[in-house]
């Protein structure tokens, strides 16, 4: 086994979650917490880390590096980190957007430690190791991101890909630009409908009585919109063009439906969407 | 018991559940559906009905008549259903939208029975019998539209009313109006984000590879792009102007959250909107 220790870098959702993954799926080497002392304890008790540690005691110790901090914090760290890590470790991140990310991994990961970006899809609109589960990647698309045109071939890195798949999650390689312009779409528009969507209908259905004269797909199309800011912020500042881009196609296709209304174009549409969403929920 | 003989028209999803929800609230009347005999039949076998008859047959022996056709239907078979339902009893309907068929009920429905609109917010995005289930209602919304001011004070409005809120839903009352106004911006505006979402990212997002490239928040804002156009062009058709307006306004506040990007205005409207999302799922 190359993998026997790892460090997971912000033991939120997602780093809790990838830690109680792991153990499930059978992974019996050590992981190191690193996160605020309250974060660690919490983590601890659900079994997802085995110990907490300070950065500069956890990364030189590990094989694998997870960092799942917020994409800001990411950026920031990852100098330190790869001076931190050791050669032949693997630094990979779990943030929503990549060409940010790459670009700075680009500028410090030259030699040593190797670098690979990483995108779980896999998430809910809840915060925090508490509701981390061991089974949140399952059936997920997980994003990598190389630095160059392919994956390092180590051991290690062979090894966390192995991993992935063990967590149940179906690996997908891809350009960080592609990835970043892909999820505008798949990730960050809808985001961005359901919050605007919440927000209109407060404005403009006025009262919880009237709120309430409203069915399961109202239900549906706000879930989204309970998701924090904190998380966006960094998302939309790190995939701003691409977030403008496909807003203005969307507000162009939704203006075109407007201006279809009563005609057959509205059928044909439908049409459409229903296709799209069967290949969304078909299984590979 | 004032409700002795219940016809359903239209035995689909709603007329379906609607059967099998009295049913299991514990009516012990009769159940006559009207429907092709393919449906009579799957409704017979589902246990929705007790036995299929025309429409002559069926109405004039009914307490209780219950319209649950696609919306175009009802407005069609309104007038006859009038002049065969006896004195004293009550028709119901459970079409989307309430304006049109009020306006339509208004003209036929001077004396002898009684009509009351009806709208249960409950449904999903497949149809008929063969989903039809008891518990559809439960916890929903049930807008009442009567034709006056107030429903008609009589045992079987009473005993209708009772009945609902068996059958697990929440009634209230609203003018066909301001039902209209209130689902354009929590029903319809939402199925039409969720069609034209993934008619946009099937055009953007090329391949399916790249379409699963996506998580759980794209399945749930695409769901109701399942629903059958053959529903919605009902709706649309007979709410067109209230539909357009909240397209508008919606639009409109899309185009300033993609102005605000970058800006702390973006953060307020995801606390609005998150604020309206707790609203939307507290309990009353």
């Amino acid at each position: 086994m190359a993998i026997e220790t790892v460090s997971i870098v912000g033991v939120g959702l997602i780093g809790g979650s990838f830690g109680l993954a792991l153990r499930a799926a059978g992974f019996t080497g050590r992981i190191i917490g690193v996160s605020s002392p309250r974060t660690i304890e919490a983590a601890l008790r659900r079994g997802a880390i085995d110990k907490g540690g300070p950065l500069e005691e956890a990364i030189p110790e590990s094989d694998l590096v997870y960092l799942a901090q917020p994409i800001s914090r990411i950026l920031e760290v990852l100098p330190e980190v790869s001076r931190l890590a050791r050669a032949g470790a693997l630094v990979t991140d779990a943030g929503s957007t990549k060409r940010e990310i790459l670009e700075r991994a680009g500028g410090c990961f030259a030699e040593g430690p190797f670098f690979v970006g990483g995108h779980p899809m896999a998430g809910k609109e809840q915060r925090g190791v508490e509701r981390a589960e061991a089974d949140l990647f399952a059936a997920a698309t997980y994003v990598l991101c190389p630095l160059g045109s392919d994956l390092p071939v180590t051991p290690i890195v062979d090894e966390f890909v192995s991993w992935i798949g063990k967590i149940g999650a179906h690996v997908v390689l891809l350009p960080a630009e592609v990835h970043d312009k892909v999820v505008s779409w798949t990730s960050h528009l809808p985001q961005l409908l359901s919050t605007t969507l919440a927000a209109s209908v407060g404005k403009q259905v006025a009262g919880e009585d009237l709120l309430r004269v409203a069915g399961p797909g109202l239900r549906d199309m706000t879930r989204l919109a309970e998701s924090p800011y904190e998380m966006w912020k960094d998302i939309l500042a790190t995939n701003r063009g691409a977030v403008e881009q496909a807003l203005d196609r969307y507000i162009a296709d939704l203006q075109a439906l407007r201006s279809d209304l009563g005609s057959d174009e509205v059928e044909q549409k439908f049409r459409s969407a229903g296709q799209v969403r069967l290949a969304l929920t078909t299984k590979p």
